[in-house]
């Protein structure tokens, strides 16, 4: 079976607004093995809706609208779709006292167009919607020819999710025939996006029933794979197979298979050693710590960090040595291992990460250009260093900067 | 005159991707006073793509296309748009000749494949593409009734701008009847979303031929004001008027009126006042830092930053007392004040930021629940301090924090 989505709204017409209903809803419609075939996005506009309306009808199995059930005059969903299908809108009154209700519980007297909101087209089932005024419908029956399922649902993301996660997952499932859907993603850093490529190509070409999706960030490459098969165990199986024929091409690369971010990978590995970290960084500024930080419960293994952005601060938080900035510079090797060794040491931590480059965009000479970045990692045994020159803007360099500083720590942990 | 954009790619159809290409071509439009009307998103599939070119053409003045204009099998654009019109195409022997050229220059040599991307619709004017090997077409003439403009774009976005930007803002202009469209963005902080509507509302409503867009984030609202007329001063003069009685309404909590961000902002007051700030963060854990040097330049005004997650940390790097933190606890104004003051003195800036608090989902109490969090700003003069209970996930209080704490630092130095 295939679908398709519509979401309603002027403001999605407009350069900053974007859909993203749609994503989620792909997401749940994948999963049941239902293909999502077209996406449209049409204003608060009576004749293009109903247009739309139409053809999404005749050419999907499934049609899901998200938006356009509030209770202004700009809300004509319901109308819409109820015109496309041919079928009446008629007002409940069960809903119109629920919303008088809602409104008096507030202090507050219901003004007329919220009745609006109970307009049901005739034969739909309503879905209640926790979170706001706005019902979503479900109605099934044939249309145009063909078995339909047509699902109105709210535009706010979480009044969306809240109408369709109980509502509509079991009730399409009953309708979908059965299959089985496996997923896997690969995490992989280190390696660049044709390169990973290249070498991953040869191996899921093998799987042509395996859909491969690869998304490249700065530092870090994405694998997704999909399969889908009539049984839960078939389709897991196959995913299962090509998983661990990458894993065995790309190594240590693929830091994660099973959808954790770096920072939570290097968070694992440092509880599990029972070991701490601490940061001193310059051209990243905070980013580093920030994406050690945004883990929760991060406080049991991340002591401090400093953001040491003048050279009396790299002496003052990491006690680099002036000396040392004014022999090879701030932006070296020799003091991004002092920042790493520095910080350790004031911290009291298992491990220390010294961060040092040029972000850009103004700042680089013809010796230390933009995009040059030393980062370090000190223990008790001792500091590496990694030089790396990075492409991009000042935050895709910080990026990559923050993800290579991230992977030397999961190396080293691994 | 308004338009339709079609995306064409099956892995717009997947959770992972999005078309982001409409929203830049929307913004382009919008400037030539041309309505988007419909946004179409469809798969490598030829019957679906001949489907929605020919709807399109039906229905809108322009008609742009962006993505399968590539080398395989899957890129039936081209093909798609020629049947939908009813026209020809032809294979461009100069364009092949120039492919493989490209190739040769690279020591490739061209896979048969590749010709395809010479195939040009008969009365095409071919647009070059200087980033890539896929050419842009652009198509003008009386089908479907009515005088329609038909533009073929590559997907990749780089590409896309690299096309469109040259070789179609300027044809467009000459077709399209002139107008003139000023637009205008206020930022605002410090006042919730339904409140700041409430205060505006009564304004902008008194104009009802500017459009209105408001958009919320944590801690930071944007209004969007855009409006048209047959000559730039009559549009500007118009936007201008809304944004002097908008801005005279919100007074202050309006931090800028030209898409500065509030970290370019404290940047600005910063180097005009000539003064330096330093930073000593708990839960924003990097976060404040991170936005504060995201600004290119800010080395000049800001000196460090101390991420001090644990209590050791607070003491070492911000000089708070240890005995101040058994007796208040770590989340109080206490410690906010003793780390912005103690951080301050350590770096010697003019300013000293401190935030500490609950970012959660863990670690909240009755009494300091997830989302308690005190802000505090040290100078010359005294230390303040802003306690505040943000809603939302761990995310979305660090960024209210970060947000709060940049607002107190351009408040003071307003």
């Amino acid at each position: 079976m295939n679908a398709e989505i519509i979401a309603i709204g002027s403001e999605l017409l407009t350069p900053f607004r974007q859909d993203t209903n749609s994503l989620y809803l792909t997401e749940k419609l994948n999963d049941l093995g239902v293909d999502v075939i077209f996406k449209t996005i049409v204003g608060d506009n009576r004749e293009r809706l109903t247009e739309a309306a139409t053809q999404a009808i005749s050419r999907a199995d499934i049609v899901i609208f998200s938006g356009g059930l509030g209770p202004t005059e700009d809300d004509l969903t319901r109308e819409c779709v109820a015109q496309a299908l041919g079928l009446e809108l008629r007002r409940d009154p069960k809903i119109v006292s629920a919303l008088e209700e809602r409104f008096a519980a507030r202090g507050w007297k219901m003004s007329p167009n919220n009745a609006k909101q109970a307009d049901v087209i005739a034969g739909a089932t309503i879905l209640p919607n926790p979170s706001g005024t706005a019902s979503g419908q479900w109605i099934a029956g044939k249309y145009d020819g063909g078995e339909k399922i047509i699902i109105l649902l709210p535009g706010p993301p979480h009044e969306m999710r809240a109408v369709f996660d109980p509502d509509c997952m079991e009730r399409l499932r009953a309708k979908v025939p059965p299959t089985f859907i496996a997923t896997r993603v690969l995490k992989i850093t280190g390696i660049g996006e044709s390169h990973c490529d290249a070498r991953v190509a040869p191996i899921y070409q093998k799987y042509p029933e395996i859909q491969t999706t690869i998304l490249a960030g700065a530092g870090e490459i994405q694998l997704h794979l999909k399969t889908q098969a009539t049984n839960l165990e078939d389709a897991q199986r196959r995913a299962d197979q090509l998983v661990e024929q990458i894993e065995a091409e790309l190594g240590d690369l693929v830091f994660s298979d099973n959808g954790d971010s770096l920072e939570q990978i290097v968070g694992y590995y440092l509880q599990m050693r029972g070991a701490t970290v601490a940061v001193a960084e310059s051209c990243t500024g905070g980013l580093l710590a920030e994406r050690i930080t945004s883990v929760s419960g991060s406080s049991r293994y991340f002591l401090g960090g400093a953001v040491v952005y003048s050279n009396a601060m790299k002496t003052a938080f990491a006690d680099v040595p002036a000396v040392l900035i004014a022999e090879h510079g701030a932006v070296s090797g020799a003091v991004a291992c002092a920042l790493a060794d520095g910080i350790r040491k004031r911290c009291g931590s298992t491990f220390g990460v010294g961060v040092t480059g040029v972000a850009g965009p103004t700042g680089g000479t013809a010796e230390k250009p933009v995009g040059l970045v030393f980062h370090a990692l000190a223990s008790e045994s001792g500091v590496d260093v990694v030089e790396r020159n990075f492409p991009g803007d000042r935050n895709r360099i910080r990026q990559f900067a923050s993800q290579q500083a991230l992977d030397m720590l999961r190396t080293k942990l691994m």
